[in-house]
């Protein structure tokens, strides 16, 4: 962080920059969980993203970014569910700013039970009903599609990373889902 | 409540019993608040109904009604959405069952700052964005759009009975919006 | 509800009444799930009642009643509360009436899950951190703090009736409680 | 940010440091807006901090404060809670970690209406129920209890800056306070 002069990308570090900030600052992401609604507001079902992480393993996962500076939590979410999910996805972002979970991420073991070993981050988690058709582009191989049941089955579950499963059974309770 | 033979409408009570249940038990009620929203999700317009009482008053009100025997939440506030505001409105039911917060309407004044004076009434209330086309049917005289500001204006605010201006406020502070 | 002269009980009914309304209209519950918290508010226990329903079946389940006529939410909880857990047990009413879920019980199965063969009932559910020492009177034989993950576990989960052990489920989400 | 060796103070970051940071990412804050509660849960009094900003001018405020590196919301919660009403305040922090809105601060003015001409900060905002006795110690000049009447009125609300006085209102519209 040593650039003084201006920054032709504002609000985007530097890699080396953001690994540093990253040992220093908790980093804000907004997570959003895309959900198929049915008229009447019930979840039909969620969409996962099946992606292959640094180390070449897949894993489950959901629309995650950080929250650029001077960008809105909203924009976040839009920039980052256009990302993973592509330009026709039709979001429908809530009314309310307030996420259904607060999701804390740490560099180790903690409380939390959520770990993630690049930082300490912490993110608004969403759920973002979705009308459109998605096509996954950056990062993610592929969007599935799966029932409340199938995305907290154990083989689902145990795809995820970080304790990241436990995300999507928070998202469930919070919509009334009952098994 | 003297109907012990089949019925041939379950649900729905006769005006008599009704009367009656009115004076012993608090009927649950549901509450929805129309609202037009940008991409972002933020609130363009709220949609407010103006309707004359029984006293030919006119008063501001918005979506509002019992939940019958047997019917879900959810399929109430899609039966009094389509009542008050048209088939063709395409109201976006909420994935979470949660209200934004529960209005307690008492016939005489009490520490809840609401009252209806039929009724010990519990609502449950929603925010309720829709996309499509909205046309009042049944006893709304008119659907008015007004914005945040022109919603909280005191001239419309008093246009509000028993204490339900206030609910808008609550609407309103809950989506984050700052006047 | 035949009764017009002034009746020494308002707010309650006689049993032939509520019999008759429990076909007739939906009845408004309240329920709280008694948790002890740590001083970071983590949830350290859960309160469950241990409890003998009419066939003799023993079932767990949590604080849970009517809402009188004229009785706020606030104070319904609170006489629940005091019933089921005896006059010490220093309720910390929420500040905020909104419940961390709605739960919708029907006589036969429906899409919610949760079924009361006696009638159509809507509970408002709140977690209700407790402070002083319980002891339950009427009705619970029991009551056991369990940690969360007992809470949740397999043999916990199936002495709950009617889907009530979805709510610890929901509960446990709402906190962020991460097994 | 261009310490590379050991930190004797990891989470904390050199003035310099943290002045280079807000000039690049957001930065996570918690919020705490003390109250009062009586029996029932209502909320009798909320607690303002009285305080003079850099440029000598009074401000009205509430307890706010950076979450540090590693360290979690609820223990971001206490730390703040404690420097800014003493350690017996005995604060009940909320069993769940969902905040009642998330304020999001921007530099220059934007859509949100929040500004802090420091940085872009995003605030995790919470009412929490004080049951001990409250003595400010850092920064805070003053402590004063008002009740929702006062702390709404236009007088006190115009003692807030950067549009702070609006989370008092989105707060007291939560916990259904009704004008």
């Amino acid at each position: 962080m040593n650039v003084r002069t201006p920054d032709p990308y504002p609000g985007w570090l530097s890699d080396e920059d953001l690994y540093e900030a990253r040992q220093r600052l908790p980093i804000l992401y907004v997570e959003a969980i895309p959900v198929r609604l049915d008229p009447l507001g019930y979840v039909n079902e969620v969409g996962l993203l099946y992606t292959a992480d640094s180390t070449a393993q897949f894993t489950r996962t959901f629309v995650s970014g950080r929250v650029m500076y001077r960008e809105t939590i909203r924009a976040a979410l839009v920039r980052h569910m256009e990302k993973d999910l592509g330009p026709l996805a039709m979001p429908q972002l809530p009314a309310s700013p307030v996420p259904f979970t607060v999701a804390e991420y740490f560099p180790s073991p903690s409380e939390t039970g959520l770990t993630d070993d690049r930082q300490h981050a912490v993110a608004l988690a969403y759920i973002i009903p979705v009308r459109g058709e998605c096509s996954p582009r950056q990062d993610a191989l592929e969007l599935t599609w799966l029932s409340p049941e199938d995305a907290l089955s154990p083989g689902v579950q145990d795809e995820f990373a970080g304790g990241r499963g436990n995300l999507i059974r928070q998202a469930l309770a919070h919509v009334g889902w009952c098994r």
